[in-house]
């Protein structure tokens, strides 16, 4: 007998997570077309080299590597990889087939990444991105639209409190300057300044001061991010910033999205974070991420990367993007009750029983003609005990069990059972689907 | 600069490849619930035991193998694999989470799988199969149903000239029983006969006699599949086999499939055909596959694998299944234009356009607006002149550009270019999702 669990860190998806997981993945893919994102699909492996070294040293080691086949498959050696997200291979697709794509290329793309992470409550080794980005137009109108374009579909899937957070690489990099940190310090300070929400003011100053940053730009930065966002984060941050070229260029840039969208379904969502550092080495401009409250770590996020592209292009090609995770809307959507009522999680509208096994035909017959009236009914495949047969729809939450006897089978009728309010009626079979809908359209409210 | 092709026998899919594989996957997967199937999915990866020696010899040596990680890298070894079917994946899920599914358990799964096959014209190594199965009952209601689903799912596709032929692997293997073939050289044998089709009678002969059939033997084999399949064809198999119990309990099987489909949406569509033999070893029971009219190959096919599940749930599960391979419906749809007209292929239904970077703001707004009455709505993100952005716009077809001129902006107005006809309007901003979904509408038929 072989294990028969999943691998580790992944998951089985029974029809009740699918429907869940589908419906999340339908209002996304609905509202990122409605802002004209079309939809791309790259494969799950990509050649080996496409991958290695774009995300990092702990990218590289947690990228799943598969091992090269036939003959060369004792060498151990690997030349593809698992997908470890969608915007690298987004920067290929762009690459390969840059003639079939238009100028300004807005793409979604919602597909499963892998990674050989250590599994823990919500972090597993196969989920799923939501992702949408634009390539082309460095205008600021490109953040504006993701912003209100990830809004929108969380709005639609019932999120009421969430928030964008916003910052700016460049900005960062002139905040950094203007404290005196010295350039090859940033990405040390950046980690360090990453950590407030958790560490404090108090525990962020130490960390920098052992990373080696001087103690007075650790004054001056505190002074600057001890100060809890607010409306009038903005200016404290130009003041600090003072002619920096790349700050006074990247607050403006901020305050363009801002300022468009507040027409736009991320009114009243965006507050400026100059905290806000994200990770990934490949951003350039304006980062995003995206938090609701009473929730550790983020729903998504984002920015623009200018130059990643290029790595594949051979010459420059801007882009934006924002991510939506999955896997964590799920889970917050479970535990608020968040899924509409009206999500049909039943197998079937009907199932059509069978009391003896030369009753098979007329069952399917009965089915048949149900189907065609757009309801979705299951057949009991084995004859049985009628009172067995309908304890598997109700069991099921299948609300209509329809009955052929003997009689019924004669007379060209059947009998529909509803299983909520345990009447019963028998009608002629042309008028069984139109029975069926009215009663368990009216049960369903 | 990198390569940036994707992994060899993979592919991309650009937008309209995307939304014919969603729109073959959206009618697939409705028809599958109208049967009361309901959605499964698995990880991309399994345990590498899960995989290895279900597939006989060529499937252990196709199956993509994942290198474990950190320490153990070096080592070269592999314990995960890529999903090879999803039939095998199935048999998993029942025996690991039995007691949270029903006793009849009917699923449908499309996911991708992966081979290693040696790429070929339409024969790729990550492509996505249609799978439905019922797992429990034994009884040939199972099999009408599964047939019936499959033909509903192409009529609904378009497919008007398709068949199911159908055979039974125990009628087989009293065949050749009776034929006086030993049961060692049965595998053989099949493989042999598989290729009538292919060989003819004579090439078919010499094969047999090649593979060490004897000569009375072959004779006695090709008096019997030397004749083309008819009306007749099961009378004849069951006067071959005479009283063999296999045979005999086979025929009554396949009889009463094809009785049972005569009420179902696969009447008329199945032709017995006593050459079909299916290469995969878990069959136990009847075999289906789907043929279209000048297409050699299939389009799917299936049976009844009564022990497969046994091997990971330590009991005996019986199941029946059948698949439709997604490439070669979507391969055929294309060739022959049996995509409907009316799917929609254009990134957006309007593209707002803009002449001045200080209308980003109104452009936003107009695109909320025009969201709101439920259209699809680009941005066109860069100030530019108009002719460029109609130019653009024309170039994707998109039907409508929403132009904001001064005048326009100051009076609430918003004027609508219908690209089609060249026709425009100037409407006010809460006229304007009326105007346009009307227009396009009308444009569209």
């Amino acid at each position: 007998m072989t294990r028969t669990e999943p691998a580790r860190g992944m998951r089985d998806f029974l029809p009740e997570d699918v429907r869940r997981r589908s419906f999340v993945i339908g209002v996304i893919a609905g509202v990122y077309e409605q802002y004209g994102f079309e939809p791309l699909e790259t494969p799950a492996a990509e050649n080996i080299e496409t991958l290695l070294g774009k995300y990092g040293e702990e990218g590289n080691r947690l990228i799943f590597k598969i091992l090269k086949r036939g003959e060369h498959e004792a060498s151990g050696q690997a030349d593809l990889a698992l997908r470890y997200d969608l915007t690298v291979p987004l920067a290929r697709v762009m690459a390969e087939h840059r003639a079939a794509l238009p100028r300004v290329f807005m793409r979604y793309q919602i597909q499963p990444v892998w990674r050989a992470d250590r599994p823990a409550r919500g972090r597993f080794r196969e989920f799923y991105q939501c992702d949408v980005d634009t390539v082309g137009p460095t205008a600021p109108v490109v953040e504006a639209e993701l912003c209100a374009a990830v809004s929108e579909a969380l709005a639609a899937l019932g999120f009421k409190e969430f928030e964008i957070r916003l910052n700016h690489r460049g900005l960062l990099t002139a905040i950094l300057e203007s404290a005196g940190v010295p350039n090859a310090a940033h990405a040390s300070a950046l980690v360090a300044l990453d950590k407030l929400d958790r560490l404090g003011v108090e525990g962020v100053s130490k960390e920098l001061v052992e990373r080696g940053v001087e103690e007075h730009s650790v004054a001056r930065l505190l002074d600057l991010f001890g100060t809890p966002p607010s409306a009038d984060s903005l200016d404290a941050a130009a003041r600090f910033v003072g002619d920096h070229a790349v700050g006074t260029s990247a607050l403006e840039n901020l305050r363009a999205i801002v300022t468009l969208s507040g027409n736009t379904a991320a009114a009243g969502r965006i507050r400026f974070d100059p905290s806000l550092a994200r990770g990934l080495s490949y951003y350039t401009g304006a980062i995003m991420e995206i938090t609701v409250p009473d929730l550790a770590g983020s729903l998504g996020g984002g920015g623009r990367y200018d130059n990643l592209i290029g790595m594949f292009a051979g010459q420059t090609l801007p882009a934006c993007g924002f991510s939506l995770g999955l896997e964590r809307i799920l889970v917050v959507m479970g535990e608020r009750g968040m899924f509409p009522p009206t999500l049909a999680m039943e197998p079937a509208d009907v199932l059509v029983s069978m009391l003896r096994g030369d009753e098979a035909a007329g069952a399917l017959l009965v089915a048949s003609v149900l189907r065609r009236s757009g309801l979705r009914v299951m057949v009991y495949p084995d004859a049985d005990k009628i009172g067995k047969q309908i304890k598997y729809a109700s069991a099921r939450c299948i609300p209509c069990v329809a009955i052929l006897g003997e009689d019924e089978i004669l007379r060209g009728d059947v009998t529909l059972k509803y299983l909520a309010s345990g009447h019963q009626e028998t009608v002629t079979l042309d008028r069984a689907g139109a029975a069926v809908r009215e009663s368990v359209r009216e049960a369903r409210g």
